[in-house]
């Protein structure tokens, strides 16, 4: 069965759960009524899945096609996807008005990200990045820049990408060798290679817009002398149209294990004319706003494809017939009972539905975050709502790829055998979500960020604002049976957190070692933590619509998934607490050659 | 670097840990003294890495061809290969010396088969299963079948397969379709389709010899009227030589995931000539056989597979610059320190380890109670080897094969976005390890296997029985500082899985979905129980040889890697408990349609 986009769920998170319309006043939000979010649902829906989805396995087969003339040839279908992108308005969804976008939150763009991702990973990325280098130059790029730029970015006449990596250098940005030579015109020239470019080729758009990191001549070593450039293919004319070829090539592409619709270039910069955004030396910090925004993007792939797997394995679930049911026959007049009747076919299908449904709730109240800390009027609402967004954006980016892999691994498994057949799509969702755990800071970076800079920010004002938080909401929501258990859930979840916080507090800063090794399983924990939570806040609305008289399955449906989540999922909060008490000793206690 | 045998583990593990020089009174053990061991580990150790390890990405990019002939060509250097593995006696090491094997116990041989794996899983799927069909033979084939094929499977001159699936026809045999009809001559003609057969056609052999399932017309529907035929792809004639071709054809090969040196066949059996094996309608029983030795075939995979994958990250670790160490620079002249520094690049790559070296005791461990089960001497011995080796089967099986996939998943992501390319192994070892979790019997079908059938066998003898070991084990082991904690940690899983037998007891027979529900964690709580056992035997060996003076980094290091397993990975067996315990009511609390 094709990939069904799931509409209902969406709704309920941003109309009842997060309730999007309390904020009605803020800007693009007073576009965002019940009525155009419902018609945004089911149009994104229709398009993702009538004309991505299609095209998703198409991608994995025929891949992309490098010419020895440095052109890319994408898989058949994309670049007519791409127009019908681009003319459905999907691409400026999010963007400004004031250059030609729709102007809606991001947390409603969130909902046609997941569908795209979903219905195909490795297309959605072209539009993903390309409001990367938006939002970069919307931040830092001059009037000038903005006015050339981001009409064509925001309507996705024109592409964009990152030109990050290096052969030698992908975290440690302090080492890159890109060099960028003045011409004393305001232009500048560059040279270097930047390999792993998503998107760095291909013929989908007019243009393509690169951001690019580079070190002018004579600036500092390390990450204090790196500068960012806007460096077209073709360069704009007087009248803002692609002109002359720029010196930046596509080399060949990689060969991946997965995303093979995605164009993952080697780029060549030669004597390319490149343009300053921002400083000379401030390059990463600008870099950091689309990689900050880029981080949700990839946590909602670990959603995404986590999501459009499970689908494919409750489909084949309910259709393969095969043996009986422990309890007796489900079809009696079968030659065999759907495997879906086996409890541990049906566990892998609840793990992944509790997964799913927790972390959405979890991305698509991140991504609000992010709304808020822009444009609410109140200082203090943005500042928390700015912490908040600071904090979690590793925990979302590592926690939900790492259970989108393991979700996608168990949709394969239900399948049997003819999951590792590329015949049914499930070994495409491991591969592709594969390196979601990976790109824009791997998920150890991830961690490593969350305990080395989020979490002592400020002294700790974001996680211990959030503690408070919790304690607050649970002490005030107690009182019906139904929900209370979600409650003791919280609690605990929480009281393991503050142990695991007051650990680091006190051994972290004595041995750095310490910190960094717990902090995949501190991350973990902070996780499971706010996915208690969100399972907390959705059992209390679900209860709350069931005891209006509301008889709609989807409430006792949310109910007993989140049963699920606390019963099989929450208790491994104890364990990443074990882990993390545990410290760096038996971690560093071997020497590297024992390896 | 290229695949490094472990021959030292190896060693340790049969003359150390397991002490198989006890056992020399014992048929196939005389020959394999310590001196004959190491010889054995040595050239297998040459020809894996020097023979087998440079095709492996050969085959996996290559793959096999098919021909409208129905013929399949292996990937390039595949066939000579197997004719130098042939003519080296290394199909042979495991069978009996009256068909030309050499006789060696299968533990022996397990060194072998873990270091093919390692470098080449595909091709070595081709011997592996040559030995299952010379199995299934020697146990339940005539004397004349055994005259004229034993000795060709077991020189690896003849190739075999298992022709089991069809296409909606997995685990559910019961449904099996393929008939076969007597001829009155002793010879039935065989009809039907069979899907997933490894090895089914190829370039590599004289002879395919197909071990068949089938149902002979007229016989009873469901699991007790299927019957095991040999069918010969070329009929051998009056000398026991290839004659007339049979009407078995390879119609196909599968496009997958992994392994795409194997070839997986869709064969079709045409009015093929086939031979009874045993008796009518007893064919399951005989498949089993098969099936049991390739469940540890294939336990061995994930271990082989997750030790290749470490290598490869281990030397990647070592070799990356990428950042500083938090505790200042470990490599101060150079641009920047290895990754290997941070801890949680090691945090992998010490879970690796310790899951691979307890995992490859527990194999190891559970391949000589199925020698000891054939070729003790005593009663009691045999029938206790025999409990284990029947209990432990699926663990085996299920457990590593997880754990696997885990490790290759985490040496992937050691690789950064390296691991993602198909320009490193990785990718390579995550993708062909994935098939282990399915084939055989899914990890889900093993746990079912476990709960439903070894546990209870026998009034839970075979459980009680190690339990029992486990406790007076412990107890008769304490009295060091250096090893108690690790009796300690032994103690603790074992009560803990105590307690999920008595609930499983309890609860499982009242409804059986709480035991299915339940089997997954249950499973994986007597793999960790079974490892907490392994490390407190190899860290008592290793501190013995240290009390006793032995300076060899060999033993600190071994007890090193025990302490990780203790503080980061037992801790996992109170959420197998949990999830156990918390039975089937929330796994099953949904309508399947709510998927």
């Amino acid at each position: 069965m094709p990939y069904r986009p799931p509409v209902r769920e969406h709704a309920f998170l941003l109309n009842d759960l997060l309730g999007i319309g309390e904020h009605a006043d803020l800007p693009g939000f007073s576009e965002a009524g019940p009525d155009v979010v419902a018609q945004i649902l089911d149009e994104a829906g229709r398009f993702t899945s009538g004309v991505l989805a299609p095209l998703n396995a198409v991608g994995d087969k025929e891949g992309c096609t490098w010419s020895p003339d440095h052109s890319v040839r994408t898989p058949k279908g994309f670049a007519d996807a791409y127009r019908q992108l681009v003319e459905g308005g999907w691409a400026a969804i999010g963007a400004d008005t004031a250059f030609g976008g729709q102007g809606l939150p991001h947390v409603i763009n969130l909902s046609f990200s997941e569908m795209s991702s979903s219905a195909n990973m490795a297309f959605s990325m072209y539009p993903g990045l390309t409001h990367g280098a938006y939002s970069a130059i919307l931040n830092g790029g001059s009037d000038a820049q903005k006015a050339l730029y981001l009409p064509k970015l925001a309507s996705g006449e024109w592409c964009g990408t990152m030109n990050l990596t290096e052969p030698h250098c992908g975290t440690d940005l302090g080492l890159l060798r890109t060099r960028a030579t003045p011409q004393g015109d305001g232009t500048y020239r560059i040279s270097g290679t930047k390999i792993w470019i998503s998107g760095g080729e291909h013929d989908m758009a007019d243009n393509i817009v690169h951001l690019v990191l580079a070190r002018v001549e004579g600036a500092p070593e390390g990450v204090r002398g790196i500068s960012l450039f806007i460096v077209p293919k073709f360069i704009p004319d007087a009248d803002g149209k692609p002109g002359a070829r720029n010196g930046v090539w596509c080399d060949g592409l990689e060969e991946k294990m997965g995303i093979h619709g995605s164009a993952t270039c080697v780029m060549r910069h030669e004597e390319a004319v490149g343009w300053l955004v921002g400083e000379e030396n401030r390059g990463l910090a600008l870099m950091f706003v689309m990689m900050n925004e880029a981080r949700i993007g990839v946590g909602l792939q670990g959603i995404a494809q986590a999501e459009a797997a499970l689908q494919a394995a409750s489909d084949f679930a309910r259709d393969r017939l095969q043996g009986r049911a422990l309890t007796g026959p489900k079809n009696p007049d079968g030659p065999a009972d759907p495997i879906i009747v086996h409890p541990d076919v049906r566990r892998q299908l609840m793990e992944g539905k509790a997964l799913v449904e927790g972390g959405r709730a979890f991305l698509f109240w991140a991504a609000l975050q992010g709304d808020l800390s822009h444009l609410h009027p109140d200082e203090a609402v943005r500042q928390k709502a700015s912490d908040y967004a600071a904090l979690m954006t590793p925990v979302v980016k590592a926690y939900l790829t790492d259970r989108g892999l393991k979700v996608c691994s168990d949709a394969l498994q239900v399948h049997g055998g003819s999951g590792f057949t590329e015949h049914f799509p499930a070994s495409q969702y491991m591969r592709d979500v594969r390196i979601a755990l990976i790109y824009e800071g791997t998920n150890g970076v991830q961690a490593l960020d969350l305990v080395g800079r989020k979490l002592p920010a400020q002294g700790g004002r974001a996680m211990l604002t959030w503690l408070a938080e919790l304690e607050a909401f649970s002490a005030g929501a107690r009182g019906d049976a139904a929900t209370d258990p979600f409650l003791d859930g919280l609690d605990g979840a929480r009281a393991q957190l503050q142990d695991g916080v007051g650990w680091l507090m006190q051994n972290g800063l004595s041995n750095p070692d310490n910190a960094a090794a717990g902090s995949h399983d501190f991350l973990h924990l902070v996780g499971l933590t706010a996915l208690a939570w969100m399972w907390a806040r959705m059992a209390l609305v679900a209860q709350a619509k069931i005891a209006a008289g509301d008889a709609d399955p989807f409430w006792t449906s949310k109910l007993a998934v989140g049963r699920f989540f606390l019963a099989r999922i929450l208790p491994e909060a104890g364990v990443h607490l074990a882990r993390l008490k545990s410290g760096a000793e038996t971690v560093m206690a071997l020497p590297a050659e024992a390896f």
